[in-house]
């Protein structure tokens, strides 16, 4: 196989990667939401902490997007 | 292999994110729905989270839908 | 391998992606479900939310299998 | 196949790692969050622990990154 | 394919064992911080077996990292 093919390969292969982040994503905004409901009085008080597993989270997705995306153009 | 078959394979593997995605926005939507059924009076209140929580995980499946149909048409 | 082999592996392998929006959709009911038989006068009242993670979360089932189909038939 | 077109595969596979990582930030998250709106009075006190776990499950994801740009850039 | 470019394809398989400790470490952490919310007068009690099992959890991810690091620059 050629370098031409494979990164292309590559690039399919490194899309898993966002899949587990969103995985990650949907159980952290569902878990949230559920206790939210629970006691909506405290989930303003949460909120930053949300955003920020949000953040680290979706980073690891982000950086998957990257390599795929540096894979199909950059290499 | 050439390129030109790698593409395909390599689209092919990019739906396994939108398939992350999925079990993402079902875990999210599911234990909203729960929270939701046990405390009804709060679920509007949290429901522009429960949008935010969507659109994020949605994003990375579409992501990989991005990657895909470019894999197939446009490398 | 040539492009004629490798897009049937490639609609075989997007095929996980259909399995993953699959247990989105298993969660996603479930724990509706379990609420719903906690409260069953409430679950009328969150049918319409139901339905818009349903139809989210099958949409990226149908991508994937849009992407099966496109890289038998179409390619 | 090349060595020239092996790294690049290596370094899509490599992306997975991350995505491992990411289900696991947001289990870990999703689940502090869960328990920070049944007692957000105890929330900040494990606060310090929740950094903790964040810190030694995102550096798997990073070492994961890390093979994969070693892959690209430096083999 | 030579055995030059297949250790490079191995150093990006043995990241997914990385992700699974990945997930492994978010599970762990999470429910530890949700039942020491629940209770915190017992969480400081529990850490040394919190850290014990991090401490296993964590050694299979960096096991999985010092094998891809072997693969790369060793063999």
């Amino acid at each position: 196989m050629e370098a031409d093919a494979a990164k292309l390969i590559g690039a399919g292969i490194a899309c898993i990667g966002m899949g587990g982040a969103g995985v990650g994503l949907g159980s952290l905004f569902g878990h949230f939401l559920e206790g939210a409901l629970r006691n909506p009085a405290a989930a303003d008080g949460q909120f930053g902490r949300l955003i920020f597993g949000f953040a680290v989270t979706e980073a690891l997705g982000i950086f998957s997007l990257l390599i795929a995306l540096l894979l199909i153009f950059a290499v």
